[in-house]
């Protein structure tokens, strides 16, 4: 951390900054220019709120060097995280994609979609147990019967299940059926649960919260990670803004800062990030041309009478004309995706 | 709800939609004008997705007459709900304060904080013992302890208790303790929190959502009010826009927007609206001139040694001075603030 | 447009609001449901300020059907604007890639990166001669002499120029030296110039304003339009958000919402989108992905003694190593790009 | 400007960035902290992109010191600004109220206002002749005529007169008319008009641009007061959010803040900030209160048929009721209004 203070301070202002930052365990580096002391501050200080030294008298500005998270960043790991789960691969060469549909309704329900996006080249199947709705008179989610169609469905087509966990008491459940559990964007910052989903060893796919800064949400991260489990995978799924065309935008330069700044993997999520179903083929084949590692899309066989977010899911034949797109942009930034 | 259909629509098109309107359960009322045929859809659907409506064939706009909250609407309950606690009455004639330190720290810091703020005015002595910080590595309060040191100092200057509640398992503990019950901005999604919230018969106080639209938070508050706990105050504290100087941007015009569309009691925090203490006199006089019930702020006696957000704490004398300067204005807007 | 009136309006308000429209020169058409008297406004009023309506006695919602747009529509012009220049045709098969430095520099500058852009694909010069620069203590630009080195080295290439305008007085300057004549951000709403770039016939480079919506970029557009001229090309380069990690966030969604609602032809700027070398490429592959009709990239043979820009503008090898991946990328999407 | 040093960099990176530091005309401080280099750069360069810095090897982070704006800063001149014109205040004790129509519509209309606002205290009427409108299909306003009927209904009334320029070429006939020249928020960084009116010394009236940071805002203020105008009138109008209830969220917050960062005086606009009728009141109570120097108000006598923004403008008897409400807030501040 570098403290600069006013245009010639006084001496016992800048003594008085040193004491306090020495108070706070740092070792002190003074340097006085011509117009202004510099006080480097040395030591790991990660939670600190800068703000408690910019207030002390003779401080004009306090400038953190290292960022507020350190597992999730590449200065800590400089590989790429690859975390492997029944012989796939998130975040290493090929390209994975998640779909199904937004909430669970019924087995004959999934167990259509999952065979419509498991011979597209799906590899993960999504859907929703337990749903956070704006409206507490929206459907809620079938709960634990939603789960058991789930896994079951997956087990027949061979792929993988994500599903959403909203509170804490919900973890031991959905980890029975479930092999990758999503945070969603409205529990970026639900720490209670985040610091349980650290004590588990299941992967985390970790949505960002929509009015969430990139640091922001790698912070958060840190929930994870530092209570042991190191498997998190980020997922971009659209921020707030003033556009009210589409629903949130979908910030796809998320993809490669993420990628400089984290060894985690990167998704995107254009079915949330955009709202609106002739939006999400353009998103997802954008995303994919950025250089993210996968990417999570609704896929309904009757989006008309969808229980949840019809309007932004995928017909299957659209599905499977995406995924011929996407595996020809694929092959220009190196990358695969299955089939 | 009336949905617009195309300019020139088929007749098969037009039938399609009201045929879903119908399963949906509404009464449809069709007019064919010159150029659109425009179909009113009537029922109690409150928590119906309009973009499922959207995305069929030959409609052009769907247009939401009623909003997608009920309990929380003046439409609903036309008088101000007043919350009476001990004497104290919350959304009446008097603008009520409440003042103490971000995190409860001991027993000492509370007793000396209390005092003075009781002294200049308060009614309400907030503090956190559970604390949600952005970062696993700060300070994360002192749980239970601080609980009980909350209630110890409000008993003894006889002033009401407020504090956050961060998840569901902390309910019954916070409940023991507490006269409000906080639900933090980085909450105000999370569902599952609500709905327990709903069930207790303590009042709520439900901050809006750094990223949420006033129409977001009255709805999100139904789930607490659909519960049958009719008892919850708004409380506006910043929203996320681009401008950096301050830590949020407070959004005062959110009450007299608040004020036409709800009955329930509407409160700001300019501690956390703006996170800079010479801000926050301020625009908590812009609060209380805007029509504010009440006001919620930071009060420290040693801020630059807080352990949370000193930065935004005001001094003992500063808070004195703030409610001298806010009984002027209550006169104008035909409030008072009592001594 | 349709007036939504209240619950139970009283008849005297819905026909003080029938006696509105009739003066505002609509045909009303009225239908009484259950609970709303409705009331078709039909007429072409694009001008119009629907909040005249909304604040009448008794109107529950005003919604208006037609866009505030009609020129820029795919309603009013169903075919996409194909714009040729020179035998080039930007809105058609070919992806069309503008590039060139931030600023025009020298003439020598300016010889260096043409060849370069030329060899790798590019089919338009771009270079700025008048800067909005964002201080008054930064470089403002070469002016005439700029204009006619840019001539000058894409007659010597065999390329087009773009090239900005920034003020009405300077558009009889800069027609003599451009083919396309650049509205910047900043200027998306000066109407006078707006107005003035209707009258001519040069082809104009339209970019969104920072905090414009989509509807609003369009109805900007109709000042040139509605002027008479019809060769308006837009393009998109990043709104502002919360987020700052860059400068400000490319809005890739923009691509497939303007090929919906416009018929003219989209570029994106992936050079001002982000502001960060590094992150141009990917957003580039992914502006192509998303279906843009074109880019406009910088590009500098010396960034770092660049005088603007120079952070953002990427290195000739960059440059041709980004086409070669476009060119994989533009076949996912029907497209090609020239060699 | 402070520039730190990767975590061990390189001694030639290092030598590196001091030759581009001196190429700049910088002195630099080298200080060599355990872990990071830190290089100090004294000079006076404000026009400075420290992006150009960023962009070297070896650089963790460039440090702003100084402010990119000079003139408009309290550092600079540290008492207040007051502007007199005709006996008339700006900047000093008094709050000074600006009111009026948003388009003047006719000699009749803008007489009737005059009186009005004038009898309930304001002291400068405002009015636009030139309007910048959304669409190019709106109202347009009168031009000279109608700064001939602003002027006459100002004399007769003894009011100063304020009313925007929208382009370099009206600024000899709106001089010719006005006391104050408005720069509206569409055209805060239309530096060409800008320059021109930094030539002319009649105060102006700038109003913050709709995405604008404070530090943008008082950037592109330098525009005018480096050409030699040093009488300019800060006007906070309302910035974009994601809150679609409100037009724009009008940022009260900006008052304090421009308060501490530059002597300028500031207003406000809660017409334009809200969009509301039923919200001006409130938010112009709550500027007074957060410590405006003036407030600009639309009043109409007759706003159902008022030709531009009548949505937003009040009544006079509620500019009446207002301005006695002001007056109590006011005390509350040390202020007074005028009658």
């Amino acid at each position: 951390m570098v403290v600069v203070m006013e245009h010639n301070a006084k001496e016992e202002k800048i003594q008085n900054v040193i004491t306090h930052l020495k108070e706070m365990g740092f070792d002190v580096h003074r340097s006085d220019g011509v117009n202004h002391t510099i006080l480097g501050a040395v030591g790991d200080k990660t939670g600190l709120d800068m703000r408690q030294l910019e207030v002390l008298d003779g401080v004009h500005e306090v400038v953190r060097i290292s960022e507020p998270y350190k597992l999730a960043s590449r200065m800590f790991k400089h590989e790429n995280t690859v975390i492997t789960i029944r012989g796939i691969e998130i975040g290493g060469d090929e390209v994975i994609v998640a779909a199904g549909p937004c909430a669970v309704e019924s087995k004959e329900q999934l167990m259509i979609i999952a065979e419509a996006v498991k011979n597209s080249g799906a590899k993960i199947l999504r859907g929703g147990a337990f749903k956070p709705r704006s409206s507490p008179y929206s459907f809620q989610g079938l709960g634990e019967e939603g789960l058991m169609f789930l896994r079951e469905a997956a087990d027949k087509y061979e792929l993988l299940v994500i599903t959403e966990v909203t509170d804490v008491g919900q973890i031991p459940l959905v980890k029975k059926y479930a092999d990758i559990l999503q945070v969603g964007a409205r529990n970026m910052q639900n720490f209670m649960l985040l610091k349980e989903l650290g004590k588990i060893r299941n992967p985390i796919f970790f949505k960002r919260g929509m009015s969430s800064t990139i640091r922001e949400w790698l912070t958060a991260s840190e929930y994870i990670l530092s209570g042991g489990n190191r498997e998190v995978i980020l997922c971009e799924r659209g921020i707030r803004t003033f556009e009210d065309y589409t629903r949130n935008t979908l910030d796809i330069s998320a993809v490669p800062v993420i990628k400089k700044l984290s060894h985690l993997p990167i998704f995107t999520d254009p079915s949330h990030g955009t709202g609106i179903r002739s939006k999400v083929i353009p998103m997802a084949r954008a995303s994919v041309a950025a250089g993210a590692d996968g990417i999570l899309v609704e896929v309904h066989h009757d989006p008309d009478h969808a229980m949840s977010d019809g309007a932004q899911s995928l017909y299957p034949d659209q599905f499977a004309k995406m995924m011929a797109e996407l595996r020809i942009i694929a092959k220009a930034v190196k990358r695969r995706i299955g089939s």
